[in-house]
């Protein structure tokens, strides 16, 4: 049953290494936002999880309200199951890294009852483009995120499709090259997420700078980052240029394949990797039109979120909640 | 508003060459059958609708029921909207292969306004299969029909995809080949129905013929059939038996990452080249396990249907008529 007193919502983005707390009002206004490590607690989720439940009261508070006006707290985590509630085996996250954790529950309890809501972080953000961002009043489309790993999140008939497990819309593993395909942190070969991600251009850099001597600035650097690329990218740098000319289409190729399975309306794009929309969406979006069935050519657009980057995963946590 | 007089369904299963009509009751048995051609009413669908109509109203009185007992009447056919009722750009359909034609509303009209609902023949199938066949109590599985080409229909939460347009579930176009992928009949290239349709297989054993001076029966033949693949490797053709080894695995990889997508509990298989079950199935499992996300290893099936191959259309057709 609605209560129309409790009109706020609380969205929670854990990461490796920060979890982001934002109090958000039903126009997805973020009233106030603050932050907690997710890295200091060695294995101990418990402990984690009551620091984080002092930080959530703390938010609402500092926002100016009460806990009784908020209906509950939606949070997006690497490997979070929407239907157990659990995090289970996710690399980054120390404390549920080797086993699973009853996190929804235990949250839960942590706050006194409040109700919690959890899945992972690309289905949040597709909840909140859904709710807030490029893909209001679209009804179908897959949100890919393109960040140190490449993350999906598969809306059909305004719904986020979570499958027979809750693990739904692991477009990142997908197998796009068979033949010497690059190990992925996923312990197989050839994933898109080894090619596409952040970490997958930089890859390509490399081995195209041992393979050749063709000259760029990328190689005075000592480790190199997507933002060096871009940079270099935006100076000019033929070769740098040529990385997001091949990256996007990678992806564009691979996106003709997805829309053969869900038909969506559009591909929205969300991660540090798609800021350099600019060098990605012309290669992207010819590689999907070549690759596309006669019946979609011309049908599908790729859009970038529009979220403020700050903003946007603890909105789309936050949007979850107001389904509980 | 359910009408507890009107017991029965018909399912229209249209092919290229001949339509099957069914009547068929709650438990899924089909009381009475016919056929007319497909083939022989040039471009005029108006004149093949009639015809329909006619033999729809015979099927149900020979089954000694009345029109009035009939709920609805559901279609699969190839290219079906299930949307728009319309059949639109289906090679296969003269009447229907360059253009668009509203088929629902026409048959529809034909019966007094009897209610019609089409579909894509692996939509029905996927249907048929839920409703009465090996995916009985599944909410997330995909079916693939692997005939003359490789079609998909993909249910998730226990409904059918059909995505933005209608169009949802080609997965018989995904790209497995991007290097020298070969010609595909949708003007593509490297399509997986272009090495594991019925036909698909049949190219691989010309290939392989005429690539190597290896001995096999097939050479004997003028044209080669895929059942003729499946009475050599019955007799322990070695070459046709690599075939299947070959094809098995090539399809068990790919599911590997349509599993990704939508983490479906089976992927189910029908049609003219499923019958090779006792050689298909090995190397696809085995194909598939080495290829999934550990989270989905040993827990996705593959299963074949378990529909008598003359009923199944028809009932997958019909099923649809229950939802009206």
């Amino acid at each position: 049953m609605e209560n129309p007193d409790k009109k706020y919502v609380v969205g929670v983005d854990i990461g490796g290494q920060t979890s982001k707390i934002g109090l958000v009002d039903a126009r997805g206004d973020v009233l106030f936002q603050n932050v907690i490590r997710t890295d200091i607690y060695g294995e101990d989720a418990a402990a984690y999880i009551k620091d984080l439940a002092a930080a959530i009261k703390s938010c609402v508070e500092q926002g100016g309200k009460k806990m009784e006006e908020v209906r509950g707290v939606g949070v997006g985590a690497p490997n979070g199951n929407y239907y157990t509630g659990e995090i289970a085996f996710a690399p980054n996250i120390i404390w549920a890294a080797d086993h699973s954790v009853a996190f929804s529950r235990l949250l839960s309890e942590a706050l006194e009852g409040m109700p919690v809501s959890l899945t992972n972080d690309a289905n949040a953000a597709a909840v909140g483009e859904m709710a807030y961002g490029a893909a209001r009043g679209m009804k179908n489309f897959i949100m890919i995120t393109l960040g140190t790993g490449v993350g999906s999140g598969i809306v059909i008939d305004g719904k986020v499709v979570y499958g027979s497990d809750g693990f739904a819309g692991e477009l990142g593993h997908v197998c796009i090259e068979r033949k010497n395909g690059r190990a992925c942190g996923c312990g197989r070969k050839g994933c898109l997420e080894a090619y596409c991600s952040a970490t997958g251009i930089c890859r390509t850099a490399r081995e195209w700078m041992e393979a050749t001597d063709e000259p760029t600035p990328l190689r005075s650097l000592e480790t190199i980052k997507s933002k060096d690329i871009y940079d270099a990218a935006k100076e000019g740098d033929a070769f740098s240029l040529r990385l997001f000319e091949y990256t996007g289409t990678l992806l564009g190729r691979t996106f003709a394949d997805f829309v053969a399975f869900s038909a969506p309306e559009a591909i929205v794009l969300f991660g540090g990797l798609a800021r350099a929309k600019e060098f990605l969406y012309e290669p992207m979006k010819r590689a999907m039109e070549d690759n596309l069935l006669k019946i979609w050519k011309g049908k599908v657009q790729i859009v970038f979120s529009q979220l403020k980057e700050s903003d946007a995963a603890i909105l789309g946590a936050s949007a979850l909640a107001w389904e509980l």
